[in-house]
């Protein structure tokens, strides 16, 4: 009987750890960039033009507050009430520039102070989603679909995607550090060339973890690719 | 030179494999229970009986509302309002029986809207944490310490201690699975003869991993002993 060399050794070994491993859902990315910024989104609302009409009055256009993390989207100044069957949530912000479909983003908890069981989506994927009422100053609007749990997701460019081996659609793990330190699955990786570097999470995620805007956290494991 | 064994390389490769995984913070537990239940807890107040008397009225004492998981101890029919520096929350719940220290048990965003920076602690280790004011029907009393966040924690038997291969006292994570799935860490097992299985969260980790009352999680991943 010959001896196996020791390299074999070693491949067969290595495949039947990560084996294991990836049984327990768990697989290294090992040498790569690991860090990302975390932006931390509140409840907020996109309009479209049409809606922020009804909502702020005839001619009446949305007004920066303040850039936000990705180029050429901003927090306006405008605020909208959403009302649910279960309550109501006040000031809750626009973000701007208008949108093609009127979309409101709900942390978990928000949902259920509305009595609204929004599903866990990427933005702009509304079909079948539930609708709620939104109030402005000068009028209000029922909507017929638009609620949502934004998922998990990190923005980067197609060179960040490289530098970290992943691609747009990929779900990826992050890990986060601290006194409730933790691991995030099932968060999405988008790659457009206009993106900046940054993990969105919803505020039921940054009080879980401990997470305050502009922490960073570490992609660590990698899960599998998007299903075609 | 003579070959190593297969059995000695792959021992020798396996455990290379495993230090390489510890100083990515990862260890396997294999062939031991890992389902663990979880009951959610919102905050609540912990009273003396003297407490009782200053809030409720003298004579008065607690009614049992429900039995809570933990043998023994109730969620009463009395509740009180939180007042804080930036803000106050209303109807929350007395758990009993009473305690030799009056104790509040908050989540991170309830301490947020308190305007607290309480710290995460196990329950009883009130030294040197903030106070908070505390209103009840009869009478209002200001605490010098007692608000925390209850660190995770699972609650177990001595046998079922041995059967997970946990002490009391170590920090372990557990796995969540769903929609929002993902890994918690330092998750503290209690062990004590007359407690029952069950992991204790607070509502924002409820509302992060999208986990009800009832579910299950999966005990899959130890941390290093607690310091002696």
């Amino acid at each position: 009987m010959s001896h196996p060399t020791r390299a074999e050794l070693v491949q067969d070994v290595a495949k039947l750890v990560l084996e294991e491993l990836a049984r327990h859902g768990v697989s290294i990315v090992p040498g790569r960039p690991r860090r990302v910024p975390v932006g931390v989104t509140a409840r907020h609302v996109h309009l479209t033009a049409e809606h922020m009409e009804v909502l702020f009055g005839p001619g009446r256009q949305l007004t920066k507050y303040k850039d936000i993390s990705q180029p050429g989207q901003f927090a306006a100044n405008e605020q909208v009430m959403l009302i649910g069957p279960a309550g109501t949530i006040d000031r809750v912000r626009i973000l701007g520039p208008y949108r093609k479909q009127t979309q409101v983003e709900l942390s978990p908890s928000d949902a259920r102070k509305l009595g609204i069981d929004a599903p866990i989506r990427s933005s702009g994927d509304l079909e079948g989603t539930p609708g709620i009422s939104i109030v402005g100053p000068r009028g209000s609007l029922r909507l017929n679909q638009g609620c949502i749990i934004a998922d998990r997701h990190i923005h980067m460019t197609p060179a960040d995607a490289a530098a970290f081996g992943v691609a747009d659609g990929q779900a990826v793990r992050v890990r986060i550090q601290g006194s409730r330190s933790g691991i995030m699955d099932q968060v999405k990786i988008r790659v457009r060339d206009d993106f900046a570097l940054d993990m969105h999470i919803d505020t039921d995620d940054a009080n879980a973890f401990g997470i305050r805007h502009g922490d960073q956290v570490e992609l660590v494991l990698e899960e599998e690719r998007p299903e075609p």
